[in-house]
């Protein structure tokens, strides 16, 4: 392709409203045209890299078996009151009437239709397992799009849908799902993690996310530096640590904390680190009651685990002052010595010896607690967030925390909506037997914007080669001016073509300067450069967009050359 | 493929309310299953189809050098507004309000988005022309949705928009778009007629549909024998036909015809053929008057053609009998003969010799009525629509009236929405100049109906083979009883994939009536049988969706004769 026929439309300035860098980099890049708040073109450009992605998915989802369809963006308002969602769903489902006020949703996502294709198309057991997938326009209103393509309110989803007879199937079918969606990510150059992720309601193991990494993510993923161990950090496990060296059991004794009740104030005044100070935190309990949860003083407490502890009210709620006073303490001094209360400690905190603990009067610690002796230790539990460092729960090396990007969702259903609309088999025996389902997503537009996230430098995008709207630059210096320098430059064009390479030739009537800036912004991976001066010499000037230095190679290698670089990706 | 992993969605029985024989054989295929109203969802083997249609039409666009988008399915109203469609549009642009009570629509088509664009990207006539398009889901809230993917509410378009400095530019483009039509439809294996179609307000000849033949399509189109004329019969030609033999010029005189007022019934009275009886109409003049259009009595007027005419009053309108009365005539006894109104005459109806005209007076008509002599030639004009058997207007050979589907539409826009939207350029001299438009739409969805319109038996589809899901499908008979003949279909469908054909293998437990039925009504092109008694001679069973009769070929040839057949089509 020439840029005399595949007009770049490069900025020069970000534009304003974009707050990170993959938007600024793909409204500068020419990528994507903001039409309205959260809903974009796609440029040339830009959706050269969107088929590559989307064909590497469409091959990794063939490759598993399941079969594509393509089910309309317009769905009808019946099918989701059927499973419940049209009420439950709230303002972000964009809805409509059509001219005989019938009514409609634009689909956010497609469980409702599919499982009505499935239970009307699907009789037997025998028919089982089957899974569908699509390549198609999702539709949210988004309260507060943002960031471009990352949150937007019109965007491409892969989103696959599989009917089983039991949980074993979804089982093997799941994993077969995420390996596809390693196979996916590995292919389209990114660095990720499947991370487990709250399953919410549904519960069990049956969910990951795929996150790339990049500092700007949303989320916090704790993953292991020797395994392939990796979780959303609120629901990472958190182990048990040993105790801080506290020496030998000593006599627990009254102090004064006259003023001190944060960790901190009590810590220093007292001097001893946090880790060994014990964090008693009341919340409100399932019984109506309150209940006590002690964690090391250096921990945060993981709401999402809390909340799920048997005992335990959800959503968690603090007690109130009046509360603790009515449990027989005192806010800021809280403790579990002489407490009546049901009460639950983390792993870590119950390893501790000598811990400093509020003493449930004013102004009042005790140092020297010790578990047993002291106090009986309550029912361990794990209600603490991982912290970076910390052993990995599979035992195998010690967790890093770092940034992500939801790119990729597979799910375990179950039931939900196949119980709701009715999607049954009949069974070995004749009887009905509601199918099982899991759904698989992959934001499809998204990955471009992580791609860019986690690959890209103050010039511009820096592509992965698989996914490169371009493999190649070839940029003449100076090439209007001379008739041998233009002819050495389209045979060279020409020749990159004949070999299958896929070459941008910049053939604009430019200064070699601007056609530099150009071809690093929009992150071709590869550029040969061509000049009259390194003509002479027979040579040809090469720079892959990572490299420091540009290096000459001899034209008559040159295509050659392009070919082992691409080769090596 | 295997049907095993592959599962047919095929139906014994049409479904009711199907009405054209597309819309059955595509559910009754399995290639699509109703969601709503003009909602489909497309099914594997449907999408299959698609995909190929879709690939063909991209691959000839982008040979064209126009460029690949993607722009919103929802857009926002704002732009309609400024366009001036919003208020103009009827119900059947679908709108909703987002969370912000702000108003978008569903795209029926894309003018307004890429305008928009194109605006914002383009500062100077050195970057026109351009040619932007995608292939992007549409919605149209038809009044009547109806035959299946045909006339659907939601459906996928590959839509083009051009934009040029004059119209000679456009003209090119246009030129380019209408080859690159006919070597897509070429390509789908389809006959077609690209014919020149009304282009209403724009007017000349700046517009060209593309039709499917076939029996069933809503539009009658008129082309020649001999040459690629071809044009909507409401549009076409007609030219001067010769006079009906009539002798020497006779003297005229009156005779009565006391109730007869067709033609039909002077005609049938007088024993004077209706080729040589004049037609008057008498209809409202553009000056607030009236005007006689005459026609030969077996001609029928084009009222598209008479509305267009210089005098006319559009739309057209009859004159009623107090008018006829006041114009000195009476309805059904009127004619030429001291008539004093405007007149204008078909071509044919001016070379008539010796014919029967009205009198203007009640009960009296004139035979042997002569131009000039009792009458003076009125202006000669284009006024009626062809009929079968005309000579073509291009002087080669003569029409043909057949059935079309239109399936392609191309238009020179002009400046209609650059105007309204302010979509200008920088000229040579630094003025802002308004950019030439032209647009280009392909309906993909319905193309796949056209080509079963087209291509079709009593058994089901029968694919042109360049979009079948399948080139081949191989039926083994009683395999499953057979080890011996399991391995040879095995290794049969092994050789066929491993040489590059497009095998769908029916490797069910069903009875080979079963297969046949199913591979028929799914239209795949070529069919193999294998079966223990064929194996025993060394021989397979080949037979072409359209073979009246199978033929056996040596199994060792099977793959060759295969590619032989496919790389023939």
């Amino acid at each position: 392709m020439r840029t005399s026929q595949f007009p770049l439309n490069t900025l020069k300035e970000s534009p304003a409203d974009a707050e990170i860098v993959s938007h600024k980099l793909m409204l500068r890049a020419g990528l994507i045209r903001k039409l309205a708040a959260g809903m974009y073109n796609w440029l040339p450009l830009g959706l050269r890299v969107l088929r590559k992605v989307e064909r590497i998915v469409r091959e990794e989802m063939d490759r598993t078996g399941a079969m594509e369809v393509l089910m309309p963006v317009v769905q009808p308002a019946e099918l989701w009151q059927e499973s419940g969602r049209w009420e439950f769903y709230g303002p972000e489902l964009a809805r409509l009437r059509d001219r005989h006020a019938r009514e409609f949703c634009l689909g956010p996502t497609h469980e409702e239709i599919i499982t009505d294709l499935v239970r009307n198309e699907v009789q037997s057991y025998k028919e089982l397992p089957l899974c569908y997938y699509q390549i198609q326009t999702k539709f949210r209103d988004e309260v507060r799009p943002r960031f471009g393509v990352m949150r937007a309110r019109e965007f491409v989803m892969k989103d696959a849908y599989s009917f089983h007879n039991d949980y074993e199937s979804l089982q093997q079918t799941y994993d077969a799902m995420h390996e596809a969606y390693s196979r996916i990510f590995t292919r389209l150059g990114l660095e990720f993690r499947p991370v487990r992720a709250d399953t919410g309601a549904i519960g069990g193991s049956s969910s990951h996310e795929f996150h790339v990494l990049a500092d700007s993510g949303e989320d916090a993923i704790a993953f292991s530096s020797a395994s392939d161990y990796a979780a959303n950090v609120e629901l990472a496990e958190a182990v048990a640590l040993p105790a801080p060296e506290a020496g030998a059991p000593q006599p627990m004794s009254l102090v004064d904390t006259p003023t001190q009740r944060s960790i901190e104030e009590v810590s220093a005044h007292l001097n001893v680190p946090p880790s060994r100070c014990l964090k008693t935190l009341v919340v409100k309990a399932e019984d109506g009651g309150v209940i006590a949860l002690l964690l090391r003083g250096d921990h945060e407490l993981n709401p999402i685990k809390a909340e799920k502890l048997h005992g335990v009210a959800a959503p968690l709620t603090f007690a109130s002052d009046e509360e603790i006073q009515g449990a027989g303490s005192v806010a800021g001094f809280m403790g579990p010595v002489g407490l009546n209360i049901p009460m639950l400690v983390d792993r870590s905190a119950a390893n501790l010896v000598n811990f400093v603990s509020g003493a449930n009067q004013a102004g009042k610690h005790y140092i020297n607690t010790n578990w047993g002796r002291d106090a009986e230790l309550p029912a361990v539990v794990d209600l603490r967030t991982v912290q970076a460092g910390d052993p990995s729960p599979d035992g195998q090396g010690n967790l890093t925390i770092a940034r992500g990007i939801e790119v990729g969702h597979i799910f375990q259903l179950g039931t939900k909506y196949s119980e709701a609309m009715q999607a049954q088999v009949l069974d070995e025996n004749g009887q009905n037997r509601t199918m099982i389902m899991g759904c698989y997503g992959i934001g499809v537009t998204r990955v471009v914007a992580a791609a860019i996230e986690q690959n890209h430098d103050d010039k511009g995008v820096i592509w992965p080669g698989p996914i490169a709207p371009f493999d190649v630059c070839l940029v003449p210096v100076n090439m209007h001016a001379s008739e041998t320098l233009q002819a050495a430059a389209e045979q060279l064009y020409a020749d990159l073509k004949a070999a299958g390479v896929d070459v941008l030739f910049d053939d604009r009537k430019a200064r070699a300067g601007v056609m530099f800036a150009d071809m690093e912004l929009i992150g071709i991976p590869h550029r040969l450069v061509i000049s009259e001066r390194g003509l002479a010499g027979g040579t040809v000037e090469y720079r892959g967009r990572r490299d420091a230095e540009s290096q000459n190679i001899p034209l008559s290698d040159a295509v050659a050359f392009l070919r082992g670089k691409l080769a090596a990706e």
